[in-house]
């Protein structure tokens, strides 16, 4: 057997104790799979190790700090020796991927890094491998599992997004900062890396428009079952109109959507291409082992010696204003004549209603309607003059609603 | 750039012809991702071309003929001859593929297979390359899209086997001659696949223990909707007591179960293992371009360098006899102590009940129960012992069912 092959970690934290755990007690099965066996040649934590010396006595380096800095410098000094790397640092990938994948090209080494996007579903792979030459139209797909967590125990219990958020922290299924999760960053920086590998294009965090669950309330989950709506957080990544949408925001799919019935802290992603129709990966969003698995996965690749780094092929243009369908939800005055005047704005608006639910309190109703699709600037258009009648209660509200069913 | 590679391709039938446009369609993007121009050097059918004149033109050889003469000798020659080879044969894998493997580790060349299994689903490369070095507990799902779809439509129209048959076939869902895919031997070929490569251990088709749908009656999928219970064909390679079980047999979930929502010409394949958790993938069963979509991946692959042929690490053994909960349709007498008399049987063989429905007909009654997980030579001699009392109206009917419910 050859020399075996020196694994440098840097960071201790959950996933870098689980991968060190799973290295050595898959280290057979990796010999066995590849002809070399892994060795742990150093991990830095922020009280020990010195990252030059790590970096020195590996053969691949393991990044599993977090954020931007010191990542990035590390990650690149790495590449720039000729090292390969593994990461699952989906900021660092999101906002300074172009100059990382430009030093992996140029030193002729392997970045992986499959652990940085829905855990341990091997979408990256997938992507880049199974699916590398098919002209892809869409991927999209639940990327968070702590939103997915949040809003299905909403919808199952009719709590408060406070009080359920605090049950996600209790869990462990959400950070003590939740706020990258719940407003959508986290999930817009995994559509960016997403968006990047299957349009070839250069997609970053700032090209991705995103939008969170933070103002969620029960009652939209409430309605929404009685139209046989379930919400998800979604990220979308798409071809439209010769350009590219990347975006994430909450929003409602039927009952017969694949992804509707992921529930709790999972994730799942669908590609949509002529070539396959359309296939959904789902699993476990996080979780220190799963993401170490993945960890190990990307290892193994690059023992075997495959996948150089992607270069960039195509110059797509962001769409702005993209069509959808929307649930909107309104508190109005309970007279003759007010749903017509809704009706007439929206009709002037070219927007056409899809379904209505009207329900009385007191002197005041609620009205619950589903639009088909339509350009989003004349939704806000519509909305802005709906939330000027003098018979409005209260600010009118609206989710995303994709209005595919399928059988 | 690099010189053409010359992609020889054995058979011109749908998948055939669907490979011989999308290989021109993207040629374009297989010489961005790799370097390397595919060409095609020739196409044999039936009719026309000679093989050996293929084989010495080509570069890597493309094997959609199906069945397994003169597949097999054609597959032999060019991996003895070092020709990479992409095969979409199912049948060919499991039962020569020990033979086809050996030959492509002497020869030192791949053999890889994607679209032989699950159609557009990349469970081959995910089970190989993602987990490869991961301890898998089970590998199991919906692998055979026509039988899915017969059970879709059944269960959704209520019409029985035959009528449902004759739709699929007209639909294009079905072959003139159905029997591989309705009796289960199509599925079983491709959990011998699925098994060997999740195990790492020499399955082979003869190792499969399968059944079909042939015998499913209407009523017994409107018992089952009572029971919130959906029927699948379901094929599960698993370690059990320290050995292997290979299965394929039409099986009950219960509606949160994972496979539950997958309905008409679908597969769905998911992996269970302690570092995973779990990972479900889905998508089209079949179909000419997706199959082709497939084979595209795994010619990439190849000119990409990567995964050599994988050695058999284990041997275990198969277990003969397994624990199974179980759907059972009884019609009997309505007298009183018949429901008494089959609960003594069931209990003196240790076959505990999870819940009955009983249903008046006239003199007779239906009793359709769900029994909990028990070792199915002991449900078989209740079975047979129930078939004998003089209360029995016909024959009893039983199915397997998956017990546990997710969330």
């Amino acid at each position: 057997m050859a020399d075996p092959i020196r694994i440098g970690v840097l960071g201790r934290g959950t996933v870098g104790g689980a991968f060190a755990r799973l290295l050595e007690e898959r280290a057979d099965a990796v010999a066995a799979a590849t002809g070399r066996r892994p060795e742990l040649a150093g991990v830095l934590s922020r009280s020990e190790g010195e990252f030059a010396e790590i970096l020195a006595g590996s053969d691949v380096i393991v990044e599993l700090i977090g954020g931007t800095d010191p990542a990035r410098e590390y990650v690149l000094t790495a590449l720039h020796a000729g090292k390969p790397v593994v990461t699952a640092n989906k900021q660092l990938l999101a906002q300074h991927g172009e100059e990382l994948f430009a030093a992996a090209r140029e030193a002729g080494v392997a970045l992986r890094f499959e652990a940085a996007v829905a855990g341990v579903i091997p979408i990256v792979r997938t992507i880049q491998e199974s699916f590398g030459v098919t002209e892809i139209d869409k991927v999209f797909g639940i990327v968070n599992g702590t939103t997915n967590f949040i809003l299905s125990e909403m919808a199952a219990t009719g709590a408060a997004y406070e009080e359920v958020l605090a049950r996600a922290q209790q869990l462990g299924y959400a950070e003590a900062d939740p706020t990258e999760d719940v407003n959508g960053a986290d999930a817009a920086a995994k559509m960016a890396i997403l968006a990047r590998l299957a349009f070839h294009a250069p997609v970053t965090l700032a090209d991705v428009a995103f939008e969170g669950i933070e103002g969620i309330q029960p009652d939209d989950l409430a309605y929404a079952k009685e139209l046989d709506l379930s919400l998800k957080l979604l990220g979308v990544a798409e071809r439209r109109d010769g350009g590219l949408s990347v975006r994430v925001f909450p929003c409602f799919l039927y009952g017969g959507h694949p992804l509707a019935p992921v529930e709790g802290p999972f994730n799942a992603v669908m590609v949509e291409a002529p070539a396959i129709t359309e296939v959904t990966m789902s699993g476990p969003g996080a979780g220190g082992v799963e993401t170490a698995s993945a960890v190990l996965g990307d290892v193994v690749s690059i023992l075997s010696g495959d996948a150089p780094a992607a270069e960039v092929r195509e110059e797509l243009p962001l769409v702005a204003d993209v069509a959808s369908s929307f649930y909107l939800h309104l508190e109005v005055a309970d007279r003759p004549g007010v749903l017509a005047r809704i009706a007439q704005v929206l009709g002037e608006n070219e927007i056409s209603v899809k379904s209505v639910v009207q329900r009385g309190i007191g002197e005041d109703a609620r009205l619950v309607m589903v639009v088909h699709e339509c350009l989003e600037s004349r939704f806000h258009a519509a909305i802005e003059e709906i939330g000027g009648l003098d018979e409005l209660r209260s600010q009118p509200r609206f989710i995303r609603v994709i209005e595919e069913e399928f059988v």
